[in-house]
């Protein structure tokens, strides 16, 4: 039976509005055709600030944009000036993208916040929400770029960096009408946060495989990059074999062996974008640029299996006359959810899922006990990983339809939505709780003492 | 010892002429950083038209740019409106070419026709200069587009070819001041040549390693070119192995197996250009696009070839979840140069290499006899190919350094050219030798008939 949006109670943010939101970000495309593309810095990153600005005024917050582009709001708490639980996910896309990656995440926490407000609870701590401007890298090849800016560990050598059209990041950011030297103006303090939590798809096919639509995430995946060069030497295609330099059979021969070593190490491994120069029919590649997306369970399993890709393009290169060059484009630690945090999403779930149980049993007479919530580990990285080194953080996966992600035939349930929207205000409220218990015992620490 | 230019003889286009020629042609480019690139129907296609014109008119030509853009010039035989000797090569180029594959036989040509005027020699034909607008296909991806337009070999489907920015070849014929619906007015008879001779360097290391300047072409290698298109599905680059359809993995390993078949079968094939859909560093390829340039000695063994790899394409693909589809875009049989035309060739070279050797023995008192003539197949496709549709084709190569070729590296020698124009007139003469003495002999004939 599928769970309609209605029965989620009058007065609250339905799942069904926020699936019409996503619909609305998605018309909000630089690619033609229906096709989602939105990228960091973009009129298209100004136009959906601007609607998730309007969401969040609507559910009390007041808002801004902060000093990397990254659309942020505020409730405050019992008392104003609070220490804040974050909320949040990013609002920019990969090319032919889905709408809900990142999306269904900033527009979960919205909806949460909008309830809360509604329901006039006093949280022991403020909320906010922050939509970030660059997760996915996809304008400037480095990801992460908003989270990392709230996180403060922004780097300045990415002011160079550049987009396809040769604009550096540098004077994006003036473009966009911000001022790169007041970047460090986007960095917060631990002190501002009491933690931080992450509404996501799944983008991969555990929750489907095992009928759940929800889970928590124990860790996320540590991922590295690399942009890889072989360069060769051009020449006309009737070239004979003794005197071929040929970059891009070069560049073949290794991504097959980048398959194999990394499947053999039960490690992820992605070669997913490929130039080659001048890229003729009829002249053979005296170069080819290619990228390697690597990340595993285990920081060291991956970076063991990273130093054996390099000594296998060593020696493919060798063998074929070829010249490599690496560079390491990115590299994230796995970044492990803690334990309070964990405890709270999965205390969501189970009110949740109970919610959801006790209203089949009503509707259809068929008591059906509420599964244990499972956990996760993340294979997708995400802004909590940023995130990381400000606070804690926990995450709510939400089950998408054959773990299908970047890709137009992302798809979530209303059902589900509406279940991950019960579960994050749950989970919300459980940390207060839990908060307000540990301030009591404060207290009566401090008067015993 | 190296031969200057000057010693091949006052009043007479020499070899520095030409390479000087050849440098002016290369200013004549869309690609930035002096990297060479000229494509058909383009602004610098118009510069080097005009240029090549002055020049044929100054050796004494009446010139012309025929309707599918390709520049011509002609001087009258004995009589006027005899049949023709056509000699030519074309001026467009690959990206970051060298400054004389196509070019330096264009140039070689109107060089020799201004020798052969200028010595006011009446030869029993005319002499037809052509430099043809496309062979490399760079633009629209279908190559020989001049020379099949002058064969009367045209095809209507092209019209609708497109180049990188959408143009189409209509398009682009009426930007240029061209007339599609002219286009036939293009195509020659038969009965307008007496045969086709060509200058090209070799693009090969042949004549180098044997240490020759010169070399007759026997016969133009058969080309087949396809686009092949493999379709997965994007993806999430933390999408686990069991559920991936990665069509840039699909594609290497095709890559790699199309280079073993091939080298086996003692064929050349050549994966030149490559593109992935939608190209992201942490998207899985949903496409990869890529052509397959396959060429050899003999058309039968190519064609088996290519079923061979159309077989493995079909099994990569479905061991991979992937989808697999070809589309042929050129194909050109073998073309075999005329036991007439290979014997003038030869023979040219035999003067020019007497006359070499007799500056050689004279100036270094070392005499060095001539080595015969050697015949070469050539690996590469030339307008020879179209033309022979026509009338008998005949082709002098030309050492270039290394062999290599479509690279900025192309390089001749001037004491190379030097001997190339002296053979490329001696073969001229020697077949108008041959012509008036067939001539007489038909004369004979009929006196006695």
């Amino acid at each position: 039976m599928t769970l309609p949006a209605e029965t989620t109670g009058s007065g609250r943010t339905t799942a069904s509005a926020v699936l019409d939101r996503c619909d609305e970000l998605a018309t909000h495309s630089s690619a033609p055709d229906g096709l989602i593309e939105r990228v960091y810095l973009s009129p298209e990153h100004a136009a959906v600030n601007a609607l998730a600005a309007g969401w969040m005024r609507d559910a009390g917050m007041t808002t801004w944009q902060d000093a990397a582009g990254n659309q942020c709001g505020r409730l405050e708490g019992a008392t104003p000036g609070l220490p804040a639980l974050l909320l949040g996910s990013h609002l920019d896309t990969v090319p032919s993208a889905g709408r809900y990656d990142g999306i269904l995440g900033v527009l979960s926490a919205i909806a949460v916040v909008e309830r809360i407000a509604a329901g006039g609870c006093s949280l022991p701590f403020a909320l906010e929400v922050v939509a970030f401007g660059d997760e996915e890298g996809t304008r400037f090849g480095t990801a992460l770029l908003g989270s990392r800016a709230l996180a403060g560990t922004w780097l300045d050598a990415w002011w160079e960096l550049t987009d396809d059209a040769g604009t550096t990041l540098h004077d994006a950011f003036t473009d966009f009408g911000l001022d790169p030297a007041a970047i460090t103006a986007a960095a917060r303090s631990s002190n501002d946060f009491v933690g931080y939590l992450e509404v996501h798809i799944e983008q991969g096919p555990v929750l489907e495989e095992r009928d759940l639509p929800l889970g928590v995430v124990s860790s996320i995946a540590g991922a590295r990059r690399f942009q890889i060069t072989i360069t060769g030497k051009a020449g006309h295609s009737g070239t004979p074999w003794s005197h071929r330099r040929d970059a891009l059979a070069g560049a073949s021969e290794a991504i097959v062996a980048i398959e194999r070593l990394a499947r053999d190490a039960d490690l992820i491994a992605t070669v997913g974008h490929l130039e080659v120069f001048p890229d003729a029919v009829n002249v053979i590649a005296g170069r080819a640029e290619f990228s390697l997306d690597l990340r595993g369970r285990f920081d060291a399993d991956r970076d063991a299996v990273w130093q054996q890709i390099e000594a296998m393009l060593e020696e493919i290169c060798a063998a074929r006359g070829l010249h490599v060059a690496v560079h390491q484009t990115h590299a994230a630690p796995a970044a492990h959810c803690s334990d309070r945090l964990r405890g709270v999403i999965a205390a969501g779930i189970e009110v949740a899922g109970l919610e959801a149980a006790s209203i089949r049993a009503a509707e259809d007479d068929e008591p059906d006990p509420a599964p244990e919530p499972v956990e996760l580990l993340s294979m997708a990285g995400h802004d909590a990983m940023a995130v990381a080194h400000l606070t804690e953080i926990g995450m709510l996966f939400v089950r998408c339809a054959g773990g299908v992600s970047h890709h137009p035939d992302e798809s979530v349930t209303e059902a589900d939505v509406a279940q991950a929207l019960d579960a994050f205000e749950a989970a919300v409220l459980a940390l207060a709780a839990g908060s307000a218990a540990g301030s009591a015992a404060d207290r009566a620490a401090e008067d015993s003492a």
